[in-house]
């Protein structure tokens, strides 16, 4: 928090450049009729399949539900998801009701043109059909969103709710998403840690327009809470609290990164300030190629020192909390041991990839140790008697309160300390831990420069030239 | 302040084992009966010529005070110092007493082999006769040492407070002096910063003998406060409270630096646990040869940066003082500006050698700059502005609530920064500014080899090989 004064406010755009922005945007954005007639099609044809396989299971107690922006009118043109629910009764067990939705998932799925089992908290089949990505998610049907059996069970009350309050909205719905994907904090995968459909859609709800959204956002800070229900009954630690209408327990906003929220404030500063359809525009980064890469590290003069390994095959959800964990790991480990940190990264391809950007990846032999302070006498005394006179031992004094031994240092390099410590002292979780363990590569600038993967290649275009 | 435990009282080496070692020791650091005898005399025919000389001018309200260790036998035998004051009444002026006591003095100084006119806070006669060094200083009969007109007027009533209470433990002043001395801890000039001569008196006072102020020390903290008279009335803030005996607003140990009161702890701690005549031998630092300067200097593998100017024809305390703020603040301005700072020092001789010990003197191109968090809005505009696409911007971006930029860094060498920032942003007293503004030179490596000053080579050598 700070105490500098907020004014983006004080002046803001004529109406007439909004309305002028809306018309420009709006058609690129908003599905065509032909878009739409084709997604009703699908979704009619696809809930009908559900409700006939049901009956021929003999299942009188299921209800297909769709959900999502699909069933509210607020999807963005090109965007072809579709999200069916079949809820099952409450009193059902969670091993009848997957049994028994597996069973009639697999028979719906086979009218699809392709399929898939997913799972994330619990299992979901997941199709394509006519162009269009489906989800078909099973579900509990319980009396309130505050009283679910599985995580999945809230999204029919979040729709209802939707439903029912963005009616004449949609469009500011869409121009919210479309902004936020330009700004890169749209999609709440834990990848990204952005702003979900949902909240958007509350978001336009509570402050009524796009425009309005993005004024007041323009001046949130961190701990910003919207309350529509004012139902709130837990206390929050995040950067933004939204209240979930249908759960007063719960922060729609809970897997909002710091740095998602901080750039939806800048980007609704600087359109507040400069509106113009520019900021609908998402930059696209080309494959960065080798020479210029080169180049451009050469210019930044810094080095690279990182780590490669097999993917787990494992859904980006569960993965990337582990990819960042070790990348945040494997830069409190260069940190402590002096190096010069100045950025690190995560990567996942088919290689998983964690760069860490240094001043240097050479360090002088001379390591200053700061030991315990004369008073803590026993420590004092093991740190004195550790370094007095040893080989390894420049000097051993006192500055201020703590004894200080000038020492040959162990790891002169950044790939003999990342080597060194890996296994036993980086922040692995289970599926990386695994992967590390089975084999892995520790990489430098030649080693990145062989990489193939043009994904990989955009993704460092963006880290090495991104401007806001 | 830790919570670790203090277990270095719980087994105190054997009385006789302390007995044997003040057998070894006291010899060696107490004045013979010669010594005694030549001192005496030089003392009573100082005195007699101050008294003859004030009857010559008709001063017939001076007094002459013989002060310090040679009027308390607690002086070091090779230790030559004599002070003698000469006192005025109180209702004297400044003015006229500083005339009258000049014309006296210098008078008086006729006598010595050598004189020189000193002051610190006001003017005072140094000479030298019959190989004692010996101080004639003018001050103010006060009815009381809270109630002085300057400085020097307490130390009359110092002398006295000692002088009544030290018989029978002038040995164990001796040997605290010696062990503070070859602990590196004696002497309260500023360039020091360690314990006075009255400091250590008032300690064996308190505690009652040498190894008592040892077994206590060994567990003082921050903070530790001494009370003789039990008459404190200011708080005061310093390692080491010793409240004057002659004042309560007073802190004797005001002038100690936390350093110093550390390792002062840490060598009584050793002494208790491993008591032995050694540590009443000063380790002597012989010239580092240049040769050998190099070797040591390749094995750190770190580099020098520093400054060279003519030294301010100026007394040590106030020179230091100067010296140390300008040490500092070379440090931290390579310090924010992303140089690895491992060591920093101050040397005067002909010439003042401030020196900086870096990891590297140079860096990388790449210079990550933290800009505003996005809530400070206006601010955030403004760094956007300044870096959006400027030709020195690598990227632009928000990492958590701040701005980022990442961008081409200004000072790539030490010698550049500081070049630039020496005159306009170092701390600078008054004369270490003029002496600066008249001429500096910016040294490394090659520069600190040309030095031929002796002295240097002994404090460079205590710098790169001293263990406690």
């Amino acid at each position: 928090m700070t105490s500098h004064k907020i004014s983006n406010a004080d002046q803001i755009p004529d109406a007439a450049v909004f309305s002028q922005i809306r018309a420009q945007v709006l058609p690129k954005i908003r599905p065509s009729d032909a878009e739409r007639t084709k997604l009703e099609a699908v979704k009619a044809e696809l809930l009908e399949t559900i409700c006939k396989t049901a009956e021929m299971f003999g299942e009188d107690d299921i209800v297909p539900i769709s959900v999502g922006s699909a069933e509210r009118s607020t999807w963005l043109s090109g965007n072809h998801d579709i999200d069916l629910f079949v809820s099952y009764p409450e009193d059902v067990s969670r091993q009848d009701m997957e049994t028994r939705s597996r069973r009639l998932l697999m028979e719906v799925a086979k009218s699809g043109d392709s399929w898939e089992d997913r799972h994330s908290e619990h299992p979901y089949i997941h199709i394509t059909k006519g162009g269009f990505e489906v989800d078909l998610v099973p579900c509990f049907r319980v009396k309130s969103a505050s009283d679910i059996k599985s995580a999945v069970d809230r999204t029919p009350f979040h729709c209802c709710f939707i439903k029912e309050r963005i009616p004449g909205k949609q469009d500011d719905v869409l121009l919210l998403k479309q902004f936020m994907k330009s700004s890169g904090v749209y999609g709440s995968e834990v990848r990204n840690g952005g702003f979900s459909g949902y909240l958007t859609e509350l978001l336009v709800i509570w402050y009524g327009s796009f425009e309005d959204v993005l004024k007041n956002a323009a001046s949130w800070r961190f701990g910003q809470t919207i309350d529509i229900m004012g139902h709130q009954t837990l206390a929050h630690e995040d950067p933004l609290v939204v209240i979930d209408p249908t759960d007063p327990k719960r922060n729609v906003a809970a897997a909002l990164s710091l740095t998602r929220f901080a750039q939806f404030i800048n980007a609704a500063q600087r359109y507040m300030k400069n509106p113009s359809a520019e900021f609908f525009v998402k930059k696209e980064y080309a494959p960065l190629p080798v020479a210029e890469f080169k180049n451009i590290m050469k210019k930044r003069g810094t080095e690279w020192v990182g780590v490669a390994f097999d993917a787990p095959q494992k859904a980006d959800d569960t993965l990337y909390p582990q990819l960042f964990r070790l990348e945040n790991s494997l830069g409190e480990i260069l940190t402590v041991n002096d190096f010069a940190v100045m950025n690190t990264h995560a990567f996942a391809g088919d290689k998983c990839i964690i760069l860490v950007e240094l001043m240097s990846r050479m360090l002088p032999p001379l390591q200053r140790r700061v030991g315990p302070p004369v008073w803590a006498a026993d420590n004092a005394q093991s740190f004195y008697g550790k370094y007095k006179d040893a080989d390894e031992t420049f000097t051993l004094k006192i500055k201020n309160e703590y004894l200080v031994a000038e020492i040959v240092r162990k790891y002169q390099t950044a790939e003999s300390l990342i080597a060194d410590k890996i296994l036993k002292e980086a922040a692995l979780g289970r599926h990386v831990r695994a992967a590390v363990s089975d084999g892995y590569q520790i990489i430098g600038l030649d080693e990145i420069c062989q990489i193939q993967d043009p994904a990989f290649w955009k993704w460092m275009n963006e880290k090495l030239t991104k401007q806001i």
